[in-house]
């Protein structure tokens, strides 16, 4: 990751700066542990996947602020000198604990612990829900969308609708980890080395005097990437001009790769458009159908047996549309020696850092988790949150994103298949632990 | 606004790429019109509020594909050098009418119109869906809120749950442009000169030994700035204490601002809140709310009559959350002499260029919209599409971000209080003129 994608410090709420500057003027600066987990208050998921730490790790790494961003402070006429000298000077020195990217994790257990001065650790606090949201909240709605898919291959098409760029890099990172094959986003494949995916759209076959034409100059340019775009016009009439051109390219010994439909009812279309092609003795050739999928839509296109191979994805889970934040936050659990708990409107915060064991049965299917203090050592159960940041300094060396993809499906595979429903609740039991409770009096 | 926030030339799907390649290989480079809209399938919206031309422009001035850009396209092994060095020197040209940021606009009518060489202008669509897409998006959806408010100030706190960080920026830019008076988020405030607000969290409260120990450090802290978060604990205790140090201040000479409230029954608490300070004098003080508020929440405030004087605005706004994407779309409506027409599936894009008039009445309420070619001379009706860039290069300065803000109020309130509501569809009448009406055939 080059620092040009940095946020920076002033990535933060206004909140988060005047509080800081009320700890300093108070000396008070002891350590302090957040601790930052999701809520579930509306139930619309069972199990959720860690994301973002890379991409914090980074930031935390890098985080000062600059000579511009101390000006703009001081313009604001709110902060003393002596204070935004303070900041001048900051660093992140912090540790984390966290879950490695690509873990599955459940309503109410930590996803990360930071335990830092309260100053700096208050000062981070937007940047880390921030940065860990957009990538958490995708990589969970992707993870539903793979499992609906039963093993075809989903691409990322979203980055026109994602919020803005910095969410269509995220979309595309989170939906790899999730087990998608590739991005239509190329910066997302510079950037984090994905493949990337692509051919035309509705605009190249109206370009072109005729869709036949249009065709034709298509597998012209790319004999090898051929997948032609069927329903500008009539859709079944777009897949007699496919096969009319790939019958063509097998002529000069090419292959077209297949063909794309993107509008109309997509099973009695793609039936009618796999018997032209069929017909045309072109059985392999590929469709690929992209029309507002998610983990609903595709559910049904499976349900129904229609003749698709391949998805394209875009919308409905780049901005998580069912359900498009997660209810993520991040709370004092302890200052200095003291355990701290927030009561207020049945909202509570289990104070204490902790640790999450995760226990599997002997064909290694999920069991349970048992929340525990931080410090509990337990007979059984596979300690989750690891160590990934001391004194400001990542600990570990970053995973690369395709050991992560390879953690989630490793780790997705040992959950109970009940637990993937995508309409209805069932909750994973998450238990807490004799001595976390007894912490919680 | 810096380079450092460009998202640059790769920020696009693949096949744009694939497309232009296959366009340049048939020196098929006429003049193209790309018409930018929003369509409204599930009439979730009455209105929308055009917003993100600065960033686009911007972004258009700056367009040049880097060193290390061309260079992760060659490894790629999709394009050939000649078009690869077409790349390199390729700059955007071409001209662009749009309707200034902030103006009202309705389903189907063009946001902008891009006119430019066919690769060029196909290059850049994914671009200008994104930047166009969050930017109005959120713009739409701060306006309802601010309807609903009815005049009391709502402060953009959206930031830890946007979808990353240009999201949380633009989040703050838009709904700034609708009318908010503030937000949390520093960085925008930096970027664009947005007021910031902000005081404190629940961790603040915790830190201390005890609550009132707590607002007598901010209050010290902040003796001008004090707004007082009431609920960590029990919030009727909580205004209690706030009174107790808003007394003790006001013997200083000092005045608190006010409370805010976070969580629980908003109506019934802040009858509670307000009573407390009441009677203890401090009627100068204001309550300010924040709780998933949306312009549905909002109103039900309103109609209940609590005493909450303004909102801090978060999650449900920042993500649009009842209609998180826009159905924008960008389609070749010309090419070269050629109106550009697709018919699929009941998506009928309107062929030709366009521009907008808008008729009012003598009150200067708007009427309708005539929907016209662009060329057209028409006795009535104010034009609304402008030129914005020509030959690649803005036409005019940038409009400040407070002439944008006072241009989006003034058009409010031309705008029938009948379109306002937030939960009926209510469709304001959009014609074709005579003319563009015969170009479709």
């Amino acid at each position: 990751m080059t620092s040009s994608y940095l946020a920076g410090p002033l990535l933060t709420d206004l909140y988060e700066m005047t509080m800081a500057a009320g700890y300093w003027r108070h000396n008070l600066n002891d350590k302090a542990t957040f601790s930052v987990f999701v809520r579930n208050p509306d139930h619309k998921r069972n199990y959720f996947v860690a994301a973002g730490l890379a991409a914090l790790l980074a930031e935390l790494e890098a985080y000062r602020f600059r000579r511009e961003d101390i000006r703009y402070l001081q313009q604001l006429k709110l902060f003393d000198t002596n204070f935004l000298d303070a900041l001048r000077r900051l660093r992140f020195t912090g540790d984390i604990h966290a879950l490695p990217e690509g873990t599955l994790f459940f309503p109410d257990e930590p996803v990360l612990e930071i335990s830092a001065p309260l100053i700096e650790a208050q000062l981070i606090e937007t940047l880390v829900l921030n940065t860990i949201g957009i990538a958490t909240l995708i990589a969970t709605k992707a993870a539903r969308s793979v499992h609906a898919a039963a093993g075809r291959p989903l691409v990322d098409f979203a980055l026109r609708r994602t919020h803005g760029s910095e969410a269509g890099d995220q979309v595309a990172r989170s939906t790899y980890i999730a087990g998608f094959s590739s991005t239509s986003n190329v910066r997302a494949g510079q950037r984090f080395g994905i493949p990337v995916a692509g051919t035309m759209a509705h605009a190249f076959v109206t370009a072109f005097p005729s869709e036949l034409d249009a065709f034709r100059a298509y597998a012209a340019t790319f004999p090898q990437h051929t997948i032609f775009l069927i329903d500008t016009y009539d859709t079944l009439a777009g897949a007699r001009n496919a096969a009319t051109v790939a019958l063509e390219m097998r002529a000069r010994d090419q292959r077209a790769l297949g063909v794309r439909l993107d509008s109309g009812d997509m099973i009695a279309l793609s039936r009618g458009v796999r018997r032209i092609l069929d017909e045309a003795g072109l059985t392999e050739m590929k469709l690929y159908a992209s029309s507002s999928f998610d983990e609903f839509k595709i559910t049904e296109i499976i349900q129904s047996g229609a003749p698709i191979d391949a998805f394209g994805v875009g919308t409905k889970v780049g901005v998580s549309a069912d359900a498009p934040y997660l209810d993520i936050v991040y709370k004092l659990v302890q200052l200095g020696k003291r355990p701290i708990r927030k009561l207020s409107s049945n909202k509570v915060t289990l104070a204490g850092r902790k640790q999450i064991f995760r226990h599997d049965d002997p064909h290694g299917v999920f069991q349970e988790d048992i929340l525990a203090c931080r410090e509990e050592k337990r007979a059984a159960g596979e300690p989750l949150l690891e160590p990934v940041m001391r004194n400001g300094q990542r600990h570990t060396p970053e995973a690369s994103l395709v050991d992560i993809r390879k953690r989630f499906a490793k780790q997705f595979g040992c959950l109970d298949p009940r637990y993937k429903t995508i309409d209805s609740h069932i909750a994973y039991p998450v238990r807490l632990s004799a001595r976390l409770k007894a912490l919680q009096k």
